[in-house]
């Protein structure tokens, strides 16, 4: 409320009168038409909107349109697929990349999905919702000003009741940050783990050297953006348990957590959004592929066996991976003394190439 | 996987062969062209899906349609407001209850945005999301047969690698169920507490009486149906933070956490769907107002000193309100004692009636 | 590791030497016998344990020896006792605010129930526990120069490995001060509602008027140390979760979590310890009771007829409070006209002077 | 309260009564020096107590002693460590288990650190916690009642009010359960990373088979008991919000998410217990180190190079591995063309078994 005094006592010397006098009344006359009960709440929709158009979708989209450059840079690398962290069948490094960038496209339209209840503002429902000292036709108004100026697409909100006495627009957005988040834990997980190394990890990606790794063990090199990252993930999670209590704590005609859940939900956006950035500008951009890596763990695997299932059965197909894996030889090895088929078949039936797809007929 | 072989089993009986001949095989034929890495997420997004569209949404619109009734029931009692938990402008009960119909109104959108990804099936991906063993355009139908059989506009999931890696489509889904569970938890707290008493709390409403309240305390009515639905919006913020957990923590190509994902969003629905059903039934829908208190605080509160406001200006206002409540008297009587208006005036402004929406001009 | 480069230029200018020279050395001098893997938990629990012991714990206990000062001033005055927010048998004031004083007493005893594991430092483990590069007995002599320094009870970890690979006692901590959030959200939660008015509300207690409550309502004060407080709650029951989930995602040899958990827990202490001398402050030491109110609500409450049990039994107890209830009487004239007890009777068992302790026989 | 009822009828019959003529009466009689509000914590805390003692604690005992006996037999086989999830300076797998083991441990004393506060019943608090209907010392005699017949040393809680308002025992148990989870998560993310393969993972644990593990892919083993512990440890973080969110909601004298509270922790201990037990029974038990795996992987690793930092500076040791790692020799040969030190030097220095611990000079 301090900034209706500031602004009445500047207005009045403007107007060649002195501070203090209340020439400019900060409540009859700044203050007209309004409660701090709906200019709160309107600045922080305006906030979080403005925000998340300016600054967290493009974060996000910058960092979906280098995951599709690496998918797309990725796209003829064969490499063994992991489900339940064990080997499992192939698919291609672009392959494996076009998952993550699907799940940032779908964190933008997540976020967006949430924007039509975000661009409700309260203005106009001065101090309980009903908006006494206010005109009709007010509410309107304001909200097209401000649209206009942040060319944003603001109405009034339908409701002034919902709107003072819940934030229940900012759980929600704070819900799709935090879906946000588990995506991008995901992400830099995978990310780390599969630039572990350089010679006892998986290796398969060799990440951007930022800085040196270690004060102790010379020439490692550390995933400090994905840890960077998943950090910021951490505390989105728990900033939106925050804001989720703080929302669910509202009495009567004001939910009174306001500050918090706007500092809840602005800092999630702000940190979630650069880190994307910072994520995609030293880490993602930079990824290079360890061809060698890829290809030696590829034919080394096991998993390829699943595509003799067709030709053999699943049972022929088991007896030669657990064969392969009891002996430490190859499945071409295994399958052969085993006699399920010939080195021609074998050669015919085991091409990775063939196995990142369904088959045409 | 155990069900392959108890259907494998089954159909070989029905064909004249018996059990463990395999003469129908588990993987082979039945397993034939699926994993469980793509069906069991395929069935959590139906299971999910039709639970939110013939269950969870109906419930909270049985819910929104009995507010709404109370809203417009209750729309010529004119009450005090509260905020800050303290006395403030008078508003209409009706326009009270309008802004938790909103509220569950929001709700139902919000659940409604999240289901196009809940909608997309992870089926013909297999092991990994290539879709190996399967052939070309199995999933598009397979989608297309659930989405007839459901009734309900099921796709095949445009990227079966984010399908089968990530469950961000239930951890969106669990953040909107969450958000409701802030709404309800709202109502129901302010439902509670305008209901306290009978005599020495608020007392405005009048609960239905659904079971004796003490076996100590005779004569004791508690808002157990409030209670009820608090606690399980309590637990449903938390499965939510269960199901964001296990969201992010998936690896390469398989998200693991499915079993305490599925349940944790599918236990959320159905404990808010139904604690929504029954607060309705037994309470939302029995609840009076209490006429004679409302009425009476109304006239006692200081807070009808805000439409002196325009008149005779804040600050003349303030020592009305102050007067009055220092001496434990009437507005009027402070008003005229001060001699900021007669009698007349303020018989003209201070009219509730008039207080409870934007002036005409 | 900057801070090895810039020690070691200082170091090296200081004894006649040129920055960048290495004549003393970041690596090889600076940073000898460790690796920032065994500093920084070092530092993180030496942080998190002085700010615990210096302001945390005396913050908390401030806020305890106000609270029962005010159990011990409002020993005397007797009050409606309110459960499931209905009215309820009769307690003093003093021994409402006793529950808090124990809550926050506990609080003190849950935090220090954690320090034993904080005080134990990682220091002497180097880069992967081991305490490679390190001469033995150097992690003890460290631990005791620490504690003589801090004049807390530090000590070497017992396991190095643990002290590095996970951040447990951080979680363990924050966990505590979670229950304390709980603890204080409860608290102020109550005394604001005691304190909802003036007229329309509980009204049972003044609490200090600290600023204008509103720009548009005049007159109005506002429990805003109550709301700083349980905003302030919530946000640490956010924080919480994040610690949680970070401590939960350390790999292998190290958790790299360690900022994200360090900050969090440290901005909950100092929120929460901050928070707790405001509030007592500005709030706690400040209240006064309404006697007038507390003692017009007890004496219109129904549930005084629950002294009558031991005599007339429940079921005619509750039919005295159901009757006056109904017929908006008090309990003496509905138990006369009911014809369970005499006048003199009534006198000398509604005595709420002798329904707030256990009977002696 | 309906047990009062069945158990007066049940009386009422074994004195020759009938049932519903109230010989023995449910308040009267059976409720007598009771209420639901204090015999409902009671229970709750003996119900937590018990489970804590008789199972949670055994079954962390048990994987505790599981873990410790792995980290001694293990304890001479050398492998690399991992920081950052990058390879780092040695040391044994029996260090390694020993920083789980001590995880556990420590699980057990948090747990326990909690047990005073839970150890304190509220009965003799009647309906508000001042004994209204009790007889002095009749509290003390029932805790003493309990504590014989349960073993545990229950006593009566000293302060009445906060047992019956608040249920911040709870929340500190399940912060406590919260950071084992933590543990557990951590512990069991690790065995399935180092079991990870059979070829393409860093395949250094042996994980026993309980089961085939795909239904597509012929021979696959998925660590089953790390996914079942890892989802149980994020539903016990779910629980522990939804305890601390209705923890934090009580009013005045009663707090009612009794249920909620009650079931999230015990569901939380029987799921945590029950889980550990099947991880040690299931997977502790049976791991086995993969000695040729190990072995190849520290040999071939770069940070054995640490060693180098006292003999040739770590600016000298970082040349030596980064051309080793560029030029994808060996750390000897990259060292000899560097000139730093010799065959004999380097074979004295580069010795995996002295990188284990502190020097002892």
């Amino acid at each position: 409320m301090n900034a209706n005094e500031v602004i009445a006592n500047r207005a009045a010397e403007i107007l060649g009168h002195k501070r203090g006098e209340k020439f400019v009344h900060p409540n009859d006359h700044v203050n007209r038409s309004q409660s701090s009960n709906d200019t709160f709440p309107t600045v922080m929709h305006i906030a979080a909107a403005v925000e998340i158009n300016s600054r967290f979708i493009p974060s996000l989209q910058q960092l979906h349109d280098s995951l599709h450059s690496k998918s797309v840079e990725f796209k003829d690398i064969i490499k063994i697929g992991r489900t339940h962290t064990q080997d499992a069948t192939p698919l291609t490094l672009g392959q494996e990349f076009s998952g993550y960038t699907t799940q940032v496209k779908y964190g933008i339209e997540r976020i967006n999905c949430t924007l039509p209840r975000m661009y409700q503002l309260a203005q106009g429902g001065t101090a309980v919702g009903t908006g006494l000292n206010t005109k009709k036709g007010f509410d309107v108004k304001i909200a097209a000003a401000v649209a206009e100026e942040t060319n944003l697409p603001f109405v009034t909100a339908e409701n002034k009741f919902e709107a003072l006495a819940a934030h229940d627009a900012f759980v929600e957005s704070s819900g799709a940050v935090n879906t946000i988040s588990a995506s991008l834990m995901k992400i830099a997980n995978d990310i780390r783990l599969l630039g572990s190394g350089p010679r006892c990890g998986l290796g398969e990606l060799i990440l951007p050297e930022n800085e040196p790794g270690s004060s102790i063990m010379p020439g490692k090199v550390n995933p400090t953006q994905c840890e960077a990252l998943t950090m910021v993930c951490a505390q989105v999670m728990g900033n939106h348990v925050g804001v989720t209590v703080g929302g669910a704590n509202g009495h009567f005609e004001l939910n009174v957590y306001k500050p918090m859940i706007a500092a809840g939900l602005l800092r999630s956006l702000r940190l979630l959004g650069d880190a994307s950035v910072s994520f995609e500008k030293n880490c993602v951009r930079g990824i290079q592929a360890n061809h060698k890596r890829i290809s030696q763990l590829l034919h080394e695997s096991l998993m390829l066996v699943t595509s003799l299932n067709p030709k053999i059965g699943y049972d022929n197909a088991a007896a030669v991976a657990k064969k392969a894996h009891k002996e430490g030889t190859t499945l071409k090895k295994a399958a052969l003394d085993l006699g399920v088929l010939t080195e021609e078949e074998f050669h015919e039936l085991v091409v990775p190439e063939k196995m990142i797809g369904p088959s045409d007929r």
